[in-house]
């Protein structure tokens, strides 16, 4: 079965766009997944095809009405988890995408604006779902990073299946550096022991530079590993 | 003077894509950013025009060449923030997209297989910058959402310079909820205060909702906002 992805946008032309070329333009010719962009705009009812009005207590920008998007979910036939990308919702992470991708596919809501009335985010148990810690001009973008993470989980999507699982964030802690060819490089040269052939210090120095790399730059990382092992542990 | 994007990828056709659309479109147009989009496998220099290889040390996927990328940043023109998307990288934040924002433009690499040689992340000065914890199937779905959030911040680009000012994380906080007309949907009413018409308590209210929803969902931002105060306060 396909991964189902329905986009609700105002932008629809812009889909599927990058998605259509490489990794993921190979997989949705293939029909690993499927992509249904539906127009919000099509919801709307008066004469101007508002689908959005002033914020109740004022203040700048514009904001999606209730009913208009209300209508345009309605209207999607599908079953699965509906996502509305947003900088207010939880932040997304490698096992939420794995999550997504075993899943039969996601309904995904591209706001634009100051926002989403909060009556349909909760009258249509929207997930609010975070790309980072920064503002969209609109949720298209986490849409399409979204897609392209979920999508080369997908069975088949990537040729080789291990390549994945040493990923960062996949083991807990940032990947270890990588080197090829050229051997000598502007005065550069690949450390010895990767050219070394020796398997077992090769892992041991890829985990060692795993971790030195993951405490100078997300320790963070390491703390939430550390409390997941408390928890696992009780 | 024009904020100048200059995208290093393999997939050039990818290119402003969704960011010839909406808000990022029409300062595209205005000359209010300049895209200009550089093929990496254009600087490859043997007759299969190889841009990777097999990773030094073994496993699985493929690395990005260290000559080639070498020799595709230098062939770029501009003085600038020399960025490289990759989960390894320093989060994106609101306060780094407002400081690229502010700059000349920056260049930006995105990456594609396993990874990219570390010699040339060296040697070339590359800032790693991840857009979440989650991975992509390359760089650019990221330099997508990089872009989005920088233009939208270039003078002249939001109609109204206010909206941008009270949103999340400009704040420290997540942006409370927003409502908008009709008054009633679906049984559902907006919240007394912000149509009664004092603007004091509807400012009140916003903060409270704000502090609220944070501490719910994303108690590790007011952690991060003490920190920074107590760093201040020093």
């Amino acid at each position: 079965m396909s991964f189902n992805a329905h986009i609700l946008t105002l932008y629809p032309a812009m889909f599927p766009g990058p998605l259509s070329h490489a990794l993921a333009g190979r997989a949705l010719e293939r029909g690993d997944w499927v992509l249904k962009t539906h127009d919000i705009r099509a919801s709307a009812t008066d004469k101007h095809a508002s689908v959005d009005d002033t914020p109740s207590g004022g203040g700048a920008g514009m904001v999606l009405r209730p009913d208009v998007l209300g209508w345009a979910i309605d209207a999607v036939e599908f079953d699965g988890p509906r996502l509305l990308m947003s900088p207010r919702g939880a932040p997304l992470t490698q096992s939420k995408v794995r999550e997504l991708a075993e899943g039969p596919g996601a309904l995904i809501v591209c706001g634009r604006f100051e926002g989403v009335d909060q009556r349909v985010i909760d009258g249509r148990d929207l997930e609010e779902v975070s790309v980072g810690d920064y503002i969209l001009a609109g949720g298209e973008m986490a849409a399409f990073a979204l897609l392209d993470a979920v999508i080369r989980l997908l069975p088949g999507v990537m040729g080789n299946r291990t390549s994945g699982d040493h990923e960062s964030f996949e083991t807990g802690l940032l990947e270890h550096p990588h080197y090829t060819r050229p051997a000598k490089w502007e005065g550069r040269t690949i450390p010895d022991v990767l050219t070394g052939g020796n398997h077992a210090a090769i892992e041991r120095w890829r985990q060692e530079e795993a971790l030195k790399l993951t405490r100078a730059r997300r320790p963070d990382l390491l703390e939430r590993e550390k409390l997941d092992k408390d928890v696992d542990s009780d």
